[in-house]
């Protein structure tokens, strides 16, 4: 993340911004998967393996091909976790500032560092902006562990119990979804304070900076931006409808919810898979016992993900929200989008319609590849690739037995699925005016 | 078909054109139904059976839960092909009306009652439309028909060698995909004549009334419209690309490619489904037995679909072409699309990725009912619900193994595959300008 600092900061772009970011992922990955094929960091790994590995933690997707708890030296997790780290802390910043090209308000004081045009924005005032995101970031990241603390400590006793505690603290705000048992957190499953505290890490992590600012210095509603209140309602909404729909569909299936005793607990589980499918990779139960029609809804709730200057992935809640609003407007035949008394324009929607059509394009070439890869079952390759790109990091299993081209994929999707959003949202922010005019024409649909 | 007529042509609408588009394809289906109940139509039929094969037959789907060729009597494939050419009389009449209403030309003499507002259409005009439509619509079934007998009488005799040329001719014009065969045409994989005519009469009937008619009576290609040149371009790359990746992907699959000997009768088979599968619903070769990835190919084929006023489903080659030019100049970062010397606005773009979102809408929501009902593998169940969209018929097998549940919602997703983009298209014809404005926001993506 510090290496795209200088490039950001230029007075004229050399470089496009995505292209640093792009750049900065690749470095992080390839150094990555040299520090874990160092002695002594884990139990024989191939370099394919290692890149898989890097590639998983730098974008923090969580999809592994080994068992990290058992398979790495204490110091190899503390690589994956510095990865993770360094990944999650860089989207954030980056997305902060092409935030600002767009020229969204994030509301936190001294905000004049943060204007419309980069080419304005000055090292110093990057500096800031990364300190307060730092600030933030290590203080959930702080508090997080001193609760999970309570969990681990009497089960692993201290030393272990603090490093449990503490890598899955920030594989939870960093929406890593990276685990240290191999069962990712299933034996928790009916753990309140593992169902309070992993959530609520996800959610804050996953909601964006520009979200946490207006919660954290705005405070008052009405004053929230657009953007701040659509990300919020939708979360809410997205959040109530994946619990129910989870609860609904699994309740009785013996392989998930079914084998569950208590109601309560059954509610837990459905609580914990609701909030936590979008993005984070956590699960507290067989992911691939569901059944199709809810690995179908948790597909699309890997695709939506979280939100803008997060760490979450997919195209985004305010992206889906647009769709929908716009669906909605289509219906009742209006051109225009009303959400809190604001109008999102004809322009706005042709992004969300831009970028979630690229999205599914890279998806659907993505699965086919893995389909000429890997002979096995579609829905599990569906749901591989669904989680790569929405980095999300949930398995149906197949991960481990993917073949060197499968992998060649599924890091490509993981890579374009962290990468690729952003970039696109770059590009749609900056578009060059036509230069050349034809006589408009139309063409007949439907 | 006819029911409409009088419906559409008074003054002022009391009841919407898409409404009676709905209403007469229904009253189409439970006629249909009625008539397959009656005694002597067929073998042991049940409602259901009966509903599901008028819907498919209206529809001109060709999914099928019993063999249409032994199950049902003269009488009752009489029946049959009746409804298809019902169903796709009334869609291209319906279709080149609601053409005028978006202004786009159709180039035909006396023009003149093709006015750009449906409410100034007489009932004179219509009937001169129709009878346009019909004539054209039944001098290629007839010559297809000819074709036909040349194969079909010395293999079953005169009478029956008529009835199957008859019969496969106007099913292959309609796009309908019902065959008298159980293997739908595999039988004649290698048969010149008929890998030249049938995929001929679906291309005529795919392409597309208004298409036809730049072919017919303007012919010069400078004068097209941007419509037809965009149709004729885009089919054409799309059948080529489609045959290539057929023949690439199962050139040594055992199921498929594999077990025909000759390079030649390879290319044919290759061919055959490059050009069907988009639309036709007819096949020579075992689509279940088709690799993963060549099955995901189909399924998009089948979602792209044929041409607009044809009696192709899908979202419509001219959709799918803008879609790629919008991403095209998207990542060119320009605003306006270019194709053929002209632009295509914003605007157009915007009705263009809403229709593909609401499409993508409905085959979701489609597929994860039959989740629900079906118990089966995943791929087939997304192959039988693209194909029940895209009204192609094409299927992995599963078609009778569907309970009710499932049948109502193939039939459903046909039904609404068929009425659906005209809808829609309609819609997008006739937006409602915005009343109030609210003051513009916008919302950060990516
Ligand atoms: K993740
Ligand atoms: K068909």
């Amino acid at each position: 993340m510090k290496i795209s600092l200088p490039q950001i900061s230029t007075r004229k772009f050399s470089i496009p911004p995505p292209a640093v970011l792009a750049a900065t992922y690749a470095i992080l990955i390839i150094t990555g998967t040299c520090l874990l094929k160092l002695p002594d960091v884990s139990q024989p790994l191939t370099w394919s393996d290692a890149l898989f590995t890097a590639t998983s933690a730098v974008t923090v997707t969580g999809l592994s091909v080994v068992d990290v708890g058992s398979h790495f030296t204490l110091f190899g997790q503390i690589v994956v976790l510095v990865l993770i780290q360094l990944g999650g802390l860089g989207l954030m910043t980056f997305a902060a500032l092409v935030l600002s090209v767009l020229g969204l308000p994030i509301d936190i004081p001294h905000r004049t560092y943060l204007r419309e045009d980069l080419n304005q924005t000055s090292v110093g005032d990057l500096l800031q902006l990364v300190k307060i995101i730092l600030r933030v970031v290590l203080l959930c990241e702080l508090i997080g562990a001193i609760l999970l603390c309570f969990v681990f400590i009497p089960d692993a006793g201290w030393a272990e119990g603090i490093w449990l505690a503490l890598f899955h603290a920030v594989s939870a705000f960093n929406n890593a979804g990276f685990s240290l048992f191999p069962d990712s957190l299933t034996r928790y499953a009916t753990n309140p304070i593992i169902n309070l505290t992993i959530p609520g890490l996800l959610l804050l992590g996953g909601v964006g900076f520009s979200v946490l600012s207006d919660l954290y210095y705005v405070r008052r509603w009405q004053k929230f931006s657009l953007h701040s209140k659509l990300m919020l309602t939708g979360s809410a909404a997205l959040i109530i409808w994946s619990v129910f729909s989870f609860a609904a569909l699994e309740w009785n299936n013996p392989a998930t919810l079914g084998h569950i005793p208590g109601i309560f607990d059954k509610l837990q589980v459905s609580w914990f898979q609701g909030t936590t499918t979008r993005t984070a990779g956590f699960n507290t139960t067989n992911i691939a016992g569901m059944h199709d029609s809810t690995t179908l809804i948790f597909i699309l709730l890997m695709l939506i993900g979280g939100g803008s200057t997060s760490t979450a992935g997919g195209i985004k809640v305010t992206t889906f929200i647009v769709l929908l609003l716009a669906t909605l407007a289509f219906f009742k035949r209006r051109q225009q989008l009303h959400a809190f008394g604001r109008s999102i324009g004809l322009e706005e929607v042709l992004k969300v319609l831009a970028l979630t059509m690229i999205s599914m394009l890279v998806v659907a070439m993505s699965l086919f590849l893995l389909t000429i890869a890997h002979d096995g079952d579609f829905l599990d390759m569906l749901f591989e690739v669904a989680s790569a790109f929405g980095t999300v990091g949930l398995s149906r299993g197949i991960t481990p037995e993917l073949n060197d081209l499968g992998r060649a994929v599924i890091i490509f999707t993981m890579f374009v699925g962290r990468v690729g959003p952003l970039t696109l949202g770059f590009f749609l922010a900056t578009r060059v005016p036509p230069r050349i005019r034809y006589p408009s024409s139309h063409v007949y649909l439907g």
